[in-house]
């Protein structure tokens, strides 16, 4: 039924208490056949059960996207602005969106996507290439490998920063794996995705886009980062550091926070005159020792080990999975309860392979600090050799034992280079304590 | 060097840039050598490295704690008052505290912990029983079963409501344990816990007790709770619903968070005025359907299956250990990314064991709501018999799935009871979507 409405301006007529009054959008393409999704004025998508509908009147027909693109030929390069490669590896971002309307085209280029977003023109000269086309869900550390070795081959002094798009389910996973693996890095290197679906475009995807890029214009520092939205308006987007970043929300556009630090900067988006960008950047000034742009020559890791299984622990865990994974694996990241806790049960299985298998701990309460200092059992964990990673995230440990036995294969160096702040993933003990 | 200093009020000097200046209060008993743990007058503890110290000068002595409880027996009942049965289990709460003075004291009786708050006495007539004396990480599905067939032998409509003291870093499965178990419920059960080690102890024991005790007395409501801090200071207790509630810091007192949901209602508390409570508590208009207090026996469930395993899936996550788990479960719950995704090398396994292992679907993000139409990939998940625990938290979802495989063994049984909402462990699909 709604499938004749799509692209249409209507009015929608409530039948009930649950959805009384009228509310009127343009409909937007839809799986769920029991919804009718509109994009409101304001700029926001909203889905309505067809049970609560009374009648749908087409009231006009949303604004058209441009319908072909100009090659990105046609741009003229502007001396005074960075050069900027954006990388594409698929996601909702890639999708063509036109942000001001919410008209969709199923078809994308990411010349389409910077071609919808004329303030880009303002803030760099883009290059797009597009390594590969993958849901997010399927990007593994092969893709990481891939990934760092594009940039590699890209980085010849040409470019001023880095953006890669990719769906932002597991943005968090690979801006980690960026971060130890550009060892070395001059410029910065920002991944960007969009908590919008493509069959329900809005427009986070070109705010994030232009969020990263006034950073990477503005603010002359280097370093992985990830670019999103830090309210649910598009009014501010937030700069995180690559290895302090998780996505805390399956839908929101304010889904990735910093955990433990505050985000790198705020960008706060000012778009009001068209073609014309005014743009702030506030720093989070925690972050003073974040490295300045610079020419250090890029330098790469692209071996990354095998072995390392990350588990959450929980109440009567069953010890032979448990026993399994540790006779099986290298590394065990292993989010304890707290401060980081275990039973008594699998803390005999840990002792058991003590001197076959690293296991490193980090907290499911996911904020805070693992402390095995606090009560007596963390100090018998310690003793049966398991290590605390502080207030590492677990995706972000678990990245790093990857990239670790990519470079040894140690114990004692392992051991020492998980423990070693290499790119801010343990952030600073504070003098107090609550 | 610190020992002699337990229990003293001391002065302690600075002696560099990390720690200059002067700070005083009352030494209190820790475990890392490297450290001196002061209770300020403020009533938080600060922790100061020894190598930062230049001197320690004592000014005086801890306000002692009261020397001898008196015996609950000396306490005459207020006919007025509901009787609360308060079930110890051990944990942080279960150290004595003087909590106005910060003084601490080794030995604990559940006694005491209630001679030590005097407002007390205005809220309730209590009965202490100590079950048994465990960290928290310790406590399984055996002792979940303990808890129950207690408050089933004490519910002999006695009581108007029961207070069960736990370790905090798993008060969120006992309380979905609880949830489930207790089937038909006329009274509150409230988990109360201490963000406090006994080692550093301070007020939010005492705190969360009188916030549970005020809802027990004013609310005239049943079902599980969880009463911990809503904020960081002393003001707020929020009492939240068993199911949906999770610990998400490591060490703050307001640690415990409602995921998705709000908590049903925010206890204020106004001690001002010596043995007068003049708490408040304000509801949350969401939770209109909750149960009131009523007379319907206690009905309860002690038996809850095996072979339940929860997983979180990350990028590259090891086939074989999946398959491996797979293959010895009866029921999977995996935290997929996002709205609820996995890898194409996983959804192979899923499916080879279609028709034997159950896979359940929540999200890593903790926020927000599994959602497998978005996607195609979502889409086919559903194919290959993945099924959606919509907003359920895992914990909660792992805990509901034994206690589901303690009913039935037969599959289609199984999906139907996980996936109807039982104890509000699903929220409301809102009419809007962002």
């Amino acid at each position: 039924m709604t499938k004749d409405y799509i692209g249409k301006v209507v009015e929608i007529k409530g039948k009930n208490d649950v959805f009384s009054g009228k509310v009127d959008g343009c409909v937007l393409p839809n799986e769920n056949k029991g919804l009718v999704v509109l994009k409101l004025k304001s700029g926001y998508n909203v889905a309505i059960k067809q049970e609560n509908i009374d009648s749908i009147k087409v009231i006009g027909t949303a604004e058209k996207t441009q319908q072909k693109s100009k090659s990105n030929l046609e741009y003229k390069s502007n001396a005074g602005l960075p050069k900027v490669g954006i990388i594409t590896l698929g996601g909702t971002i890639a999708s063509r969106v036109d942000y001001k309307t919410g008209g969709v085209s199923s078809q994308f280029t990411a010349e389409d996507l910077i071609n919808a977003i004329p303030e880009i023109r303002d803030l760099a000269n883009i290059e797009c290439t597009s390594l590969m086309s993958k849901f997010s869900e399927n990007i593994n550390k092969e893709d990481w490998i891939t990934i760092v070795k594009k940039l590699d081959f890209l980085s010849n002094g040409k470019y001023d920063g880095f953006i890669i798009t990719q769906g932002t389910d597991t943005i968090h996973y690979v801006a980690s794996a960026l971060s130890f693996m550009l060892e070395k890095l001059g410029v910065p290197v920002i991944i960007v995705g969009s908590q919008r679906s493509s069959d329900r475009p809005s427009s986070d995807a070109a705010y994030n886009l232009l969020g990263a890029l006034t950073f990477i214009k503005e603010s002359k520092k280097a370093g992985v980062f990830v670019a999103m939205h830090h309210t649910t308006d598009d009014k501010v987007i937030a700069i995180h550091l690559g290895t302090k970043v998780r996505k805390l929300h399956t839908s929101r556009r304010d889904a990735f926070k910093s955990i433990n630090v505050s985000p790198v900067a705020l960008v706060h988006l000012d778009l009001r005159q068209h073609n014309i960008c005014k743009n702030e950047i506030v720093f989070n000034p925690l972050y003073y020792d974040l490295k300045d742009l610079n020419k250090e020559k890029l330098k790469v890791s692209t071996k990354l080990g095998s072995g390392v299984s990350l588990l959450k622990f929980y109440p009567s865990f069953d010890t032979s999975l448990f026993e399994y994974v540790l006779k099986t694996s290298k590394i065990v990241i292993i989010e304890g309860t707290g401060f980081g806790h275990l039973s008594d049960s699998l803390l005999e299985i840990v002792r058991k392979y003590k001197n076959k298998t690293i296991v490193f701990m980090t907290s499911q309460c996911i904020f805070g600090r693992v402390n095995m200092d606090v009560y007596t059992q963390g100090r018998i964990e310690k003793e049966a050799g398991i290590i605390s990673l502080e207030d590492m995230l677990s995706e972000t440990a678990y990245v790093k034992a990857l990239y670790v036995l990519g470079k040894t294969s140690k114990p004692e160096e392992i051991k020492k280079l998980m423990l070693e702040n290499m790119k801010g993933e343990i952030s600073d003990r504070t003098l107090f304590t609550e």
